[in-house]
C-alpha cells in the first residue's frame, strides 16, 4: 500500500520531532522537509530539504503538509495560505486568535477541496478534548488545568530578556495542596495566580547585580507579578549540567457531583502528561492528526477541523474491525 | 426548541443514573421509563413508567432509548431488537463478545435507519478511547489498565455465593508500586496477577467456618487464584456502616518513547477516574452519547456506532463556534 506523504514544513524543534515520529509509523513516510534557510544548512535525520518555495509546486505527491512554524509569526500566515494547496495539520496554539485563524483556514480548504486540522498539540489539544469529555459527562462540575512541572518557553524567553541575565529556564509547577483539595471534592476558588508556582533558574552575567534581577523578575507583569516566584541564581555548569532539558506536562481535572442534591457523590476525571521532550510528544500528536486528516480527505470531508471534529479511531492506524476486537 | 426526549429502558441503578443525570442536562427530558415489573412497584425520581411492551408502539415519541440491562442477558437480545424501531445507546461490557454484538446491532439499525453507539461506559467506553489515543500517539509504547480503589460487582457476586457467606464486598486495589515502575519509564513485565490486589469483607452466617470459607475465596479460580487476596471477616454492624458505598475507579497509563535509539525520551499519557458513584458516572456517560447518538441520526449517520467513531465534540451541548472559542 502507498505511504502516506508527509511535508515537514519549518525544521525546529517541532519538525524534528515530527521527523522522528513518521519514521515510527509503518503507514507514512516523509516527503521532504521544507525550510527557508538554505538546504546545506538544514541538517536532518535524513529526510530532503527543500525550499519552502517549492512546496506549492511539490503539493501533488504530498498528502498532509504538517506546518511547524511558531503560531503568532508562521502559522497565522502560512495555515491558510498552504491549506489552498495541501490537506494541513498545526499545532496552533495562540488560543485567543483561534476563532479567527479557523475561520480563514477554513475559507482557504473549502475553496479548493482541502482538509486541515488545527490546533492539535497537547494544550490545545488533548487537553481541550478531555475538557469536552468532562464538560460533557460532568454537567455539574469544575474544570481545572494545571500546567508542570515543566520548562515554560515564554517565561525562560521573559527571563532572558532581562538586563544582567546570561541564560535562564523557568519551571511551572502546579500547587500540589490545591489538586489535592479538588481530589477530595473541595473547591479551590477562582485565584488562579494561587495555582502554579514559577521557578527560575538564572545564570547572571559577571556585571550584573542579583537582588537587581531578582526584582526585575518578581514585578514583571503577566509573567511573573502575582504569582509565588522563586529564583535560584547558579553558575553555568549546573545550568549546562542540570537544566538543558525539555520537561513538561500537565492535567486537566474535572471534579463534580452526580444524583440528587440529598445524596450528592462526587467524580473525578483525570488526563494528565508527564513528558521527556515536550516538543517530540507534540510532534507525535500532529502525526497522528494527519494520518486523520488524510482519512478524512479521503472520504471527501473537506474544510477546517479541531480535535472536537476527529473521530478518535481515524488517529489509529488500525482497522475499525482491529480496534473494536483488542481496544474497545 | 424541542428537547431530546429520552427513554430509559431497565431501571436498575444504571437507569436511576440516567434519571438523574438527564434532569442536570438543558437540552433533554426523559419521554418514560420503560420496565418489565409492574408499573406501581418501580419508584422512580417523577418519571412515568411505561410496560417495556409499550417501548415499541412509542417510539414515534422517543428521540433515543438508553438500554439500561445487564450485558449478559438483557442487551445481547435487546440491542438488536430495540435497534429496529428507535435509535440506542448502551454500555454493553462484555469485552469478548463485543465484534457479534456490534455487528448484529449495525445490521438492525442500517436495515430501518437508526442509528446505535454501543459500549458507551468507562470500561469498555472512555478507557477505550484513552487506549486509542495512547496506541496512536506513542506509537513505541506500552498500554496499561489498572483497575480500582473500587468494588467489584462480579468478584462481590462471587463471594456471596461461597457457602456460609452472609454478606460481602471486593475491592479491587491497584498495585501502588508497578504504577511507580510504570512512571519511571520501567517495564512491568506481563504478570497480570500481580497488578492488582483483591481485598474482600465478608459477613459469615453463624453456622460458618472461617477457615473454610477463607480457603474457598483464595483458592477460586478466575476469580482470586493467583492474586495476592486478603479477606477481612466483619460484623454486620460494621458491614452497614462502612461497606455499602459504590466507589470505583481505575486509570489507562501509557509508556512511550520518542526520539532516536541513541537520545530517547519517556512520554507518560496518563487518564483516572476517581468515583464516588460507579452507576451514576456510566449514566451520565450514556446520557452525553446519547446526545451525539440523535446529531449523528439527525445528519443520517445510521448503523451501529462506538466510542471511537464519534467525535468529541458531538457530545457537548455547545455550540462548535462557543467550544472553539472557550474550550480548545
Amino acid at each position: 500500500m502507498k505511504k502516506i506523504q508527509i511535508a515537514i514544513v519549518g525544521y525546529g524543534n517541532l519538525g524534528k520531532g515530527v521527523e522522528l515520529s513518521v519514521a515510527q509509523q509503518t503507514d507514512m513516510e516523509v516527503f521532504a522537509v521544507y525550510s527557508r534557510r538554505p538546504a546545506e544548512s538544514v541538517q536532518t535525520y535524513g529526510a530532503a530539504v527543500r525550499a519552502l518555495s517549492d512546496l506549492q509546486k511539490d503539493a501533488e505527491h504530498i498528502d498532509v503538509a504538517i506546518l511547524c512554524g511558531g503560531s503568532a509569526t508562521d502559522l497565522i500566515e502560512q495555515g491558510p495560505e498552504i491549506s489552498r494547496y495541501a490537506n494541513t495539520v498545526d499545532a496552533f496554539d495562540t488560543h485567543a486568535r483561534i476563532p479567527e485563524y479557523f475561520t480563514k483556514v477554513k475559507l482557504s480548504a473549502q475553496d479548493t477541496g482541502h482538509t486541515a486540522i488545527i490546533s492539535t498539540g497537547w494544550d490545545p489539544g488533548l487537553f481541550s478534548l478531555n475538557r469536552i469529555l468532562a464538560q460533557s459527562i460532568l454537567t455539574d462540575g469544575k474544570l481545572y488545568t494545571f500546567w508542570g512541572k515543566g520548562v515554560s518557553q515564554g517565561h525562560s524567553d521573559a527571563l532572558r530578556r532581562i538586563p544582567g541575565v546570561a541564560k535562564a529556564v523557568q519551571y511551572t509547577i502546579p500547587n500540589a495542596e490545591l489538586i489535592a483539595q479538588i481530589e477530595k471534592g473541595e473547591d479551590i476558588g477562582e485565584d488562579t495566580y494561587a495555582r502554579h508556582t514559577r521557578e527560575c533558574y538564572v545564570v547572571l552575567q559577571d556585571v550584573a547585580d542579583a537582588d537587581t534581577v531578582e526584582k526585575a523578575i518578581v514585578s514583571m507583569p503577566n509573567y511573573f507579578k502575582g504569582y509565588r516566584t522563586i529564583v535560584h541564581f547558579i553558575d553555568d555548569a549546573t545550568f549546562e549540567a542540570e537544566h538543558k532539558g525539555m520537561p513538561h506536562g500537565g492535567q486537566v481535572i474535572a471534579s463534580g457531583t452526580t444524583g440528587t442534591p440529598d445524596a450528592s457523590n462526587h467524580q473525578l476525571m483525570r488526563f494528565s502528561l508527564d513528558l521527556g521532550k515536550n516538543s517530540e510528544f507534540t510532534a507525535a500528536i500532529t502525526v497522528a492528526y494527519a494520518r486523520a486528516c488524510y482519512r478524512l480527505n479521503q472520504k471527501n470531508e473537506i474544510g477546517a477541523y479541531t480535535v472536537f471534529d476527529v473521530a478518535p479511531g481515524l488517529l489509529s492506524p488500525l482497522t475499525p474491525e482491529e480496534l473494536r476486537a483488542h481496544y474497545l
